[in-house]
């Protein structure tokens, strides 16, 4: 397993790790425990005591400290084992386990894997379009695919897929002759962004739905532009509006779609998605979310798996696939991935 | 695994082959889509898209091609691409996928795992005697058994496990004192047969069922005469008559035993028995699949189950089994199919 | 896997290889079946037929002699080979099974994994402590925990876990000011005895169930001495007594912890507890084995199967654990147990 380590990835939402929950997560193939200390901040550690390797996530939390389940040992925010509770109570030396920096941004908790020294906050990219905010509502959730985390984010990246995996989303209708669509690849720095635009496009099941002032119309723009972050953090900015308006005249609902590697061929999916159509609306909250939950579980999920599968524990790229002009993006991505985990000569 | 590549394979009945289904099935460990082109003559590919490695069995039947669940790429009887919906439409070279011959014989679909311009009608044997046909009816069925096919061939080969794992098909009583059983191997070309035939024997259960003409003597020549042929299709040839009767005086119940690799540790089981009493008698067709599939499913599949559990992942040979006379056809089989393997030079 | 050969395991209890039965255990990577002869003496073979390998425990038992399930070869207490019904019945030499020498003591079946030559029933450490006998009643069980076998005795030969993993077994209040704990490590030639004497320690709730003559004291002297002998054979003596009194004024309840390693991660837990209070009363017996199994179920076995885990397949040593004080007997045990091993130089 080769990851980017120096970077920030999901572990969670903010509630996950909430009073004296112990929340256990593996990433990158490490277990780690999470809870909150005395001062609220969320302490991220190793999940396994240096003595006899329990799991300290099946503990508790003892004064913002985690106690080992097993024989009692505690273990502060800094990994540093505070009290031993046998013979003269003196403390080994080695009785340390590894802290990892942890930050909430987003509603969600970040976790860094790497140099501790390298971590900042201006290494997470902006994902504010998706805050729940006045005007906004956000709804979220989260799944667990048996497959690499690369396949998860070609998905992502190359949108086209769409027609045939989700029929909810594409239109049902046909085209009409003077439809126009806009699909290419931009760069900006580090940053990927894969851009689906269509004008002229027969207004999708999804944005009639969202629609809420007024009629939707027979057609209309849409667009669905993905921005993909190193490692495995994506930005959809998706929304119709009226043909020649500007966007705010029809729907947008932005999402995230954060993607942490639980080990080579598992990934922990969260993703969140913020609207400005009936906004505070729990009953539309509830259609999206299950809308989403659905397409991801239901026709995305099965799809990567089974490319999986018949992977075998082969990578992509040694398997030769056959690119079409629409793998663009996906590429793209692999290879500033690839070429960042390789600068970092692990 | 090593296999025998250039042989007709069973791939299933014709009917799993029907309308616009796309079948599936792993042979010799290679993922396989099976469907009817427009001509309706069936097509077998691999079941693999060249782009991002989806399984094609995942899509659908459109113009008596198939078309890619994951992003639409079509593929025709040939196995090359035939459709592109993306970008100009262009189709990469290298857009092809594996084909295999096919054909439809005995109501089964056969697949040619090796060089195609190898592939004749000749190389399968003859299996007229399970054909549905004027006098006689036919059952078949199908099962999976997680062991090495050269295992399940072993089975079929020595018969004298009947009494212990068959009770049903083995005789309640004892053999009267001029019982003559007459074991023996034959060979013809590279075929193998494995000749049982009881002289004076207490009329079995199954028979005594299937006699119909008149009431069933209490002794009866009974044949069950195996021929094996490389690489996994046996054909038994069954019945009971009366003694020095000819052998149309009683009941026939030929069986074909189609066994296809899906890996080296689990084994596809084709079966196929006809009969020609009580013929289009459909209480007595369902008797006889029934008692056929339990015999399978419940008396040998779990024996030969243990023994490969038993067996590792270690070929039989390796651990120098202790051999018995009755050991001798399938001994023969296994040096035969050995030398043709080592005469493909794969 | 390397483990120590020339040793009794533990097989079972008596009653497990009863009548005609056929006993089938793995033990140390070997699948054994175990069945009683004629004379009622325990056999135990290897639990693979020489001629297609299947398990001997799937056959039946006929005149004392284990028959073959899938063609009848029989094989007696000696693992040769004495019925051949096929052919003209003549027996291959090499139709033979290990036979492994096998004894019964303490109500267990013994089974000897090494030289038979060097079986003695001098090699098994005295367990008369917890046999059924006048003035004691006997309470038995097993289980299967997931792990290697000496994470299962390092479990036992520290019990300083016992507040944090058995609140029941602990005492609910805190010690008075002259609590004087005792807890420290002897040898005895190869066996490691755990001391833990607690003086002045509150009655637990277990020995205030057990107490039975009069009221229990307020507080009593209490001990936990466990001894190990190599491979994996603990007795633990156990039991309250009022302060300076001798142990018989208290009750005692001593009991056998058997572990036979089933593979490398798995090992056969056997357990035996006698009392010497309430002796013969069904319900107390039913309360204590039950308070056993949930304790060794629910308590010790998810924490040492989550240490397993967490250790992947790695060596407990090779992860260099923190050593605390109160591992000396476990570490003492594993360094015996060690030269042990490579003196038999396997």
């Amino acid at each position: 397993m080769s990851f980017l380590r120096n970077a920030w990835y999901c572990a969670g939402f903010t509630s996950d790790v909430a009073g004296e929950n112990l929340y256990a997560i593996t990433m990158l193939g490490e277990p780690l425990v999470l809870f909150r200390g005395a001062d609220g901040k969320v302490t991220a550690l190793a999940d396994r005591c240096p003595h006899r390797f329990a799991p300290l996530s099946m503990g508790k939390v003892c004064e913002g400290q985690v106690q080992c389940p097993y024989h009692g040992l505690r273990f502060d925010a800094q990994g540093g084992c505070s009290h031993n509770p046998h013979g003269d109570g003196s403390i080994p030396k080695a009785a340390q386990v590894r802290a990892y920096p942890a930050t909430e941004k987003h509603g969600a908790v970040w976790v860094w894997m790497g140099d501790p020294s390298r971590a900042t906050a201006a290494a997470l990219p902006d994902f504010s379009a998706i805050d729940e905010r006045p005007g906004w509502t956000r709804v979220q959730g989260r799944l667990t695919v048996q497959a690499n985390y690369q396949l998860v984010i070609d998905n992502l990246l190359d949108l086209t897929h769409a027609p045939y995996l989700h029929p909810f989303l594409a239109s049902a209708e046909p085209p009409p002759p003077d439809f126009r669509p806009d699909i290419r690849m931009e760069q900006e720095g580090d940053s990927v962004l894969a851009i689906n635009e269509f004008h002229r496009m027969p207004t999708t099941p999804l944005y009639r739905m969202l629609w809420e002032r007024g009629e939707p119309p027979q057609h209309s723009t849409l667009r669905a532009n993905m921005r993909w972050d190193a490692p495995s953090v994506l930005l959809l900015d998706t929304g119709a509006s009226p043909s020649g308006a500007p966007r705010e005249d029809g729907p947008s609902a932005p999402s995230a779609h954060w993607l942490t590697p639980e080990s080579d061929t598992s990934t922990h999916y969260f993703w969140a998605a913020a609207r400005d159509r009936y906004v505070g609306n729990a009953e539309v909250s509830a259609q999206m979310a299950g809308g989403i939950d659905a397409a991801f579980r239901q026709e995305d999920e099965p799809m990567i798996e089974a490319c999986q599968r018949r992977m075998g524990g082969t990578d992509l790229i040694s398997l030769k696939p056959v690119l079409l002009v629409t793998d663009g993006p996906a590429m793209r991505a692999r290879r500033i991935l690839s070429q960042r985990i390789e600068a970092e000569g692990v």
